[in-house]
């Protein structure tokens, strides 16, 4: 990606709880707009992709990673360093396929849903943080990587942990030479 | 404010770009949603309002500060500590009445619109950071404080600097002294 040169590279370091209460206010908007849970989640993940297109530049700007090589390096970047940067949590890897395409981050601790104490029974298929999906999703189509990004597993649903998977997607060269 | 005694003091740092496109994600559903300005600057203030009310028990867990004896003192502890905390800036702080109750709050750079260019032609009346206005009022009621809090200037209006103003308005008790 681009990057117009102006860009000032300083980084404001900021309380999550201010950002936390906001999506919260965004979540609950949105559940006034969409009576289906389902168009919630759909609703969440295409904004969350908007960011994500957005937000990689920004990322590339401050974490001063390198190209990763693999999958399995980038689903580690995206837990170690982005979500340490912008959810100040850093979530545990698995790779959970044979072919390695496929990843779980799980997420002992969550700090979106630090404010929410269960879902309403009414909204028991809302996938309350399915924005973070659509960020990670819209971020790694920038870096030519198609994703499928899905939470698995969700605390506020009772799971244990909160697991979001990660399956990269065959890319259109590997399937040219399929043919 | 009461706080239950199980309250994590953990606080998590963050950068604020995922919270600040968050933000212009909520500024563009309010915008879908409601045709006039004058009713999504309503909607942000009435969310920021719930917002602050939350966020106050937060600020006062982890900002050890203690009792503000004047207007002013309050006003400075918005300033800096409060804005510092949750959006990584500091405002200048000037008294801008003779009773000593109005003060604004000077943002030479706002980070919240970070990423935006400018408002559009039709949205000219938008105050994009609401949100603020009503959770410093949330936040202050909880203190026992009320307060009027709007957009005085506005840098993504064309004005040179964006400004906060807070009047505080007389307590109850001094209006039944008045009587």
């Amino acid at each position: 990606m681009s990057r117009s040169p102006g860009r000032k590279q300083e980084n404001h370091k900021i309380s999550s709880e201010l950002f936390v209460l906001t999506y919260g206010a965004l979540v609950a908007q949105l559940c006034k707009d969409y009576e289906k849970d389902e168009d919630v989640n759909t609703c969440l993940d295409r904004m969350g992709y908007g960011i994500g297109v957005r937000l990689i530049d920004d990322f590339l700007a401050h974490s001063s990673v390198k190209k990763c090589r693999s999958y399995s390096e980038t689903a580690d970047m995206i837990a170690q360093v982005a979500f340490k940067m912008y959810l100040g949590v850093t979530p545990s890897v698995s790779c959970s396929s044979a072919a390695g395409n496929e990843f779980s981050l799980i997420l002992d601790k969550n700090p979106l849903v630090e404010f929410v104490e269960e879902l309403p029974a009414e909204r028991a298929s809302l996938c309350y943080c399915n924005l973070l999906c659509g960020v990670i999703r819209g971020a790694l189509e920038m870096v030519h990587l198609a994703a499928e990004v899905t939470f698995l597993q969700d605390k506020l649903k009772g799971d244990a942990v909160t697991e979001i998977g990660i399956t990269f997607l065959r890319k259109p060269e590997d399937r040219k030479h399929k043919r």
